[in-house]
């Protein structure tokens, strides 16, 4: 995992905001290896799965509402900056809020974010945040290897049909993007097969594998380019795109033929086990500019 | 059933090429009572349903590839007029073209039609009937009842809310028809929780459901409206989007508020037990113009 050696922006403390997924396991190996001081509060039933392999008092485990105890737990590890990673599943309910000194002061804040949407919750959950006095910063900021940039993975030939494909599915994310959707989505031979909407990536490979199961799709494997970018306006410190193993994997089992993800815009997890996948499956993984979103 | 006093066009024979689904069987029951003479040409493994409620010499099913048995049976029963109409769930495959010798002859026009995509499919299966002196039409040319004209079903209210989504959601769908997709969407306060691809509506539909199953939506029911259209460029005599029974008893299991058609482009099966069922879930159904394909 070469993120171990990736530029840390500070000597201060990191703290996490820790939700599910290997991507929080991952960072958290990469900042160890590097000498990184860090702490980390695990989201309760969110992160469970990483806090097994972790030990010391820098690692806690918190409720969704414990708003007041986390913002201490960081103070007291001298924590400015903040990143927030990992899958949240649930939103926050209101019964989990409630106990915590902290976090009752702040309830009016807090009961507005959860009015909001989903990009209106994160965008007031950094508010909320940077009121106390932090900084929240991305990922990229502390590990930038955690980011693919421009590459081509796998031997598949880029021919010109597909990338009369890519110029197409760019343009398709650009218009659904200034609508404030579409993420992803798959494309054979300029007909749109799938659409992420509110279900995520995974969902929507899993899609075109059950539409070649009932033959609504009949073209053979290996045919259809999935093709991932940041929401436009999205902000990148939050909720940036993912691909990782299972990604390779699920793709190959709906007989898809390769991923374009956006350059400096996509989180890979695990990359080393990825790329080798695209490999092994016969896949290509491009990561290339001229997107709209650029 | 309304559509039995529909207006018929011709005083011909009209034939029909029966896919799967009730329509098609509607349609054949309102011909009957209108006393217009039809012919029934049932595609074996589409339209297989029909067949035990059907008899007579004017109703007959085929394989995908007995072209030319199909065309002498049309040319037989004296139909000039042609309606393409009901769900094909597989398209031919090569084996059923063999042993019709009215096919052979036209094989390099349906191996040209197979190599497009699914739009220029149905374009040139109609070019080919039209080169064999038949007229292709849409049901509404012969049933005019079978689509939606502007309405307004159930008793939900629709708030400035609801009406800022439905704007939106045109807006979508307009942007996804220059792409040629984007027959519908669901959407609630702006957000996009689905887009259809090549799933198809009823698909969608269940996808809500299971995104409220893993709380991935936690919205209250009755919450999300449905918006529907046709493409834009979509030849509307083979290729009408269509509404039943069936929509709204899986809205209603997915929580969905309401329904909005595009006026005078969507097909609906069973009109009354359609409208029946809006009311009995509580739900709305709105046909209306203004959307950017009109």
């Amino acid at each position: 995992m070469s993120a171990a050696s990736a530029p840390i922006t500070t000597r201060r403390a990191i703290g996490i905001v820790a939700g599910g997924g290997a991507i929080v396991g991952e960072l958290i190996a990469a900042l160890s290896a590097a000498g990184q001081p860090h702490a980390v509060a695990a989201i309760k039933g969110e992160a469970d799965a990483i806090l097994p392999h972790l030990q010391g008092d820098h690692i806690q485990s918190f409720d969704w509402g414990e708003i007041g105890r986390i913002l201490s737990f960081f103070k007291k590890h001298q924590c400015e900056d903040l990143v927030l990673l990992g899958r949240v599943s649930k939103r926050p309910d209101f019964r989990s809020i409630l106990g915590d000194p902290g976090t009752l002061v702040r309830i009016p804040k807090i009961v507005a974010a959860m009015r909001g949407g989903d990009d209106s919750l994160l965008k007031r959950v950094i508010d909320l945040l940077e009121a106390e006095g932090f900084r929240v910063v991305g990922i990229q900021d502390v590990a930038p290897d955690f980011l693919l940039n421009e590459c081509h993975h796998g031997n598949m030939k880029i021919t010109p049909s597909i990338r009369a494909d890519i110029a197409k599915g760019k343009a398709v994310l650009a218009d659904l993007g200034r609508h404030d959707i579409g993420q992803a989505l798959v494309i054979h031979d300029g007909r749109i097969w799938a659409v992420e909407g509110a279900e995520g990536t995974d969902a929507m490979i899993a899609r075109i594998r059950a539409l070649r199961a009932e033959q609504r799709i009949t073209k053979r494997p290996v045919t259809g380019i999935l093709i991932k970018a940041a929401k436009i306006g999205q902000d990148r410190r939050v909720d940036l795109p993912a691909i990782g193993p299972e990604t390779i994997r699920m793709m190959a089992e709906a007989g898809l033929a390769g991923l374009v993800v956006q350059s400096g815009a996509v989180l890979v997890a695990e990359r080393a086990e990825t790329l080798r996948r695209v490999s092994q499956c016969g896949l290509f993984l491009l990561s290339e500019g001229d997107f709209h979103h650029d």
